[in-house]
């Protein structure tokens, strides 16, 4: 058995700990919040002082990423291994003496999604090769995707994920702004959104790329540039010019 | 029996031949091409010969959307219903005199997919109301999601579509190229690509949006920014900035 204490109460910590609950491997011993918290999960022990924290093997710090190294700070916990759950924080901004860590579960995390954490990649890192064997038997406890990266890979794998997630959802919103302006029903998109993020499982996202830009159809693209305000027509442009581009230079 | 021809043997008239195929309430009664097609359909007739056409309740022009203008002025349907499958191509732009309509089925069409046809979304206009009675029986025998869409409204929602699906394969393939960089698989973005995608089924995009822009996170954006290339650069400061940009104007 396992023993983890999380340190806070957020999406993610709130997932996290009830994924932990369902696995028989691991046992969540507390749950550290300042909040008063509404949701509490059954059988829990909480507790909003530090000095309190109960004895566990691996201690999850799952806070904002800006507050992680001044929070790390206060902890008491020599050698004892202490990780967060950030996609930007480098492992070595944990200010703690304890052993240190990386437990980063790269999802997009909303309140109101059911996650099934076993389908959500967990990336990991440790100082040692034995703590790396029990942040992994963790890991896999709970997700059949866990992968070793480095500070530096995280680093560009949180930039990557930037893109894939926060701009794509951008364009989303875009191609809803456009059909609200027309009545139209942004419904009618959904297939087709569903389906761009389908077709990359099986091509790469470089084979899967259709459309004007890739085609070099300058008639459409002057077509859709007049038809579209100014922030959104630079949009257009910047990545149009990007996917031809990226022809020109294969 | 609601018979058509289809005139054209690309990816979208390949697709849509399958899918009435199976369907009880439609014949194909024949497949214009001037391709020599290797995977011919069983039972059904080939031409290659336009004033061998025969009689339909339906043409279905669904080739190059360049080529609709003159493909159309080749056909002699005098009173006929003729429609393409175009998102970008006005009604207007058939130039011939038959009766007129569009059968646009909006999906990203691959030759490899699976495609379910009764998910897709296909887009209908005519001139007059009697043929948009036929066409929307047709189209609903093979898909559930049939709408009314006019031109104006067709040219916008596949402006929208350029956003939703080439620009955000686009940013896939960003993701992909910045993990290639650093050796990390690009499979561990495929579930948060997926659930990106996902997510827009019961929020709005709007409400769906997370990330460094949004929050207004600037350390993190300059750590991003000065991990990028020019190119891709330029391509996240401007989207960076259209989403806090959306913040300051609610």
């Amino acid at each position: 058995m396992i023993k983890v204490v999380i340190l806070g109460s957020g999406n993610v910590a709130t997932h996290l700990t009830k994924a932990f609950v369902t696995s028989k491997k691991v046992e969540v011993s507390q749950v550290y919040t300042r909040s008063n918290i509404s949701n509490k999960i059954e059988k829990i022990d909480y507790t909003n002082d530090l000095n309190n924290l109960k004895n566990a093997d691996v201690y999850i710090i799952s806070i904002s990423d800006d507050a992680i190294a001044n929070f790390s700070k206060q902890l008491n916990l020599k050698n004892k291994l202490v990780v967060h759950t950030s996609g930007s924080v480098a492992m070595q901004d944990l200010e703690c003496n304890a052993r240190k860590g990386i437990f980063y579960p790269l999802q997009t995390i909303h309140k109101k999604s059911k996650l099934k954490f076993k389908n959500v990649p967990i990336c990991l890192e440790t100082e040692s090769e034995k703590d790396y064997i029990l942040l992994e038997k963790l890991a896999k406890s709970i997700s059949k995707k866990v992968f070793k990266i480095d500070s530096e890979q995280r680093k560009h794998l949180h930039l990557a994920a930037v893109f894939v997630n926060n701009f794509t959802n951008h364009l989303y919103k875009i191609g809803n702004d456009i059909c609200n302006e027309k009545n139209v029903p942004f419904e009618i998109l959904k297939p087709l959104i569903k389906e761009t993020a389908n077709k990359i499982k099986y091509i790469t996202p470089e084979e899967a790329q259709t459309g004007p830009a890739k085609r070099k159809d300058h008639k459409t693209i002057q077509k859709h540039l007049s038809l579209l305000q100014n922030k959104q027509q630079e949009i257009y442009n910047l990545l149009s010019n990007s996917i031809s581009n990226n022809e020109l230079t294969k």
